[in-house]
């Protein structure tokens, strides 16, 4: 039997970087009994993005803000939109180039990430900010 | 009782740049009814895309645009396949940058938007294109 | 009646590009009896992603690697995480620009691709490595 729940995440973000979510999804699950189906991640922002990325070495996380650093600049020269700060328009830029959703496969109650995968919020305002995401499960849940 | 809903919508662009299609899906989830669940939009074209961006300020959609073309530029000399244009293969890769498909939750009827953030067609290519979207929706519907 | 079916792909790949997965993917379609609904790929790594891209003329693939190639070279000076090659960290910044997972909409049996579409692995290291693949069908199959 086929059924769905929906949910909300809140995340604290320090500014800009990567910070891993998966234990919270992973709890989020566990809590609404979910056993298999699709789990859908959404962010509702535009300045901040998903990714799945290595989980192993940190460093993977700060190469990658370096590299947005380098291809998207906080130059506020190349830039129309720069009334919210010199950081918002490449901001914009980093989230178009990642992810605004996931859609993650669930399989035993666990979604089937690869050994290495982590599931992300990228930051890409430079000062911490507080970012909503919807959680959403489709698929059959325990005990039914 | 979960259900589902298959439909279409044809997008006209004038051109390369962002056309924002929120209102259309909004009133297609009216259409059907469609209460709670998820919504695939997919874009049946390689040199056109989807994306979410904010809807404020239209300065970000021409930055956003300005950026691409600044990364990917229209170039021949940099790209094998220019028989079809000297924006096609920039088209290919913009797509390729941003999202073919989008997974977004649907609550109360709404799409589960973020206050600014709105739905795209992103046109990659130069000249005015007719674009078709997938569209589906799973999950239950009012009076159900 | 909606159902869903969990299954996997392994794809061997030959070193850095794109390998097209459409005619497997349809033949999964075809041997689990999926009817309509929504197909989730998700790829369980994260220095190979996932695309979906023209078929046609094979050198849009070949820019597009080149492409990637220019905007994230293969310089161990540019990293911090080289200790896995010069080619790894590349390999997670591009598949952090495409995509880890496709959600696509099937109808009657096939999925709802553009004509000039195809569905691709998109190996980021220069060696061949064996990818998995998690996939996942919900909705109508034939016969319920």
């Amino acid at each position: 039997m086929i059924g769905q729940k929906s949910g909300t995440l809140t995340v604290e973000t320090p500014g800009r970087g990567m910070t891993d979510i998966t234990g919270e999804i992973t709890r989020w699950l566990q809590d609404v009994g979910f056993e298999e189906g699709i789990l859908t991640v959404f962010i509702q922002h535009s300045s901040a993005s998903l990714t799945i990325q290595e989980n192993a070495d940190p460093d993977v996380q700060y190469d990658l803000d370096d590299f947005l650093g380098r291809v998207v600049p906080d130059t506020p020269s190349l830039y129309r939109h720069t009334a919210e700060g010199a950081d918002d328009m490449p901001a914009h830029i980093r989230s178009a180039l990642t992810d605004v959703s996931l859609s993650i496969p669930v399989l035993d109650g666990r979604m089937r990430l690869g050994t290495w995968q982590g599931v992300y919020v990228f930051e890409h305002r430079t000062s911490p900010h507080r970012r909503k995401l919807a959680l959403h499960v489709m698929g059959t849940f325990g005990g039914l």
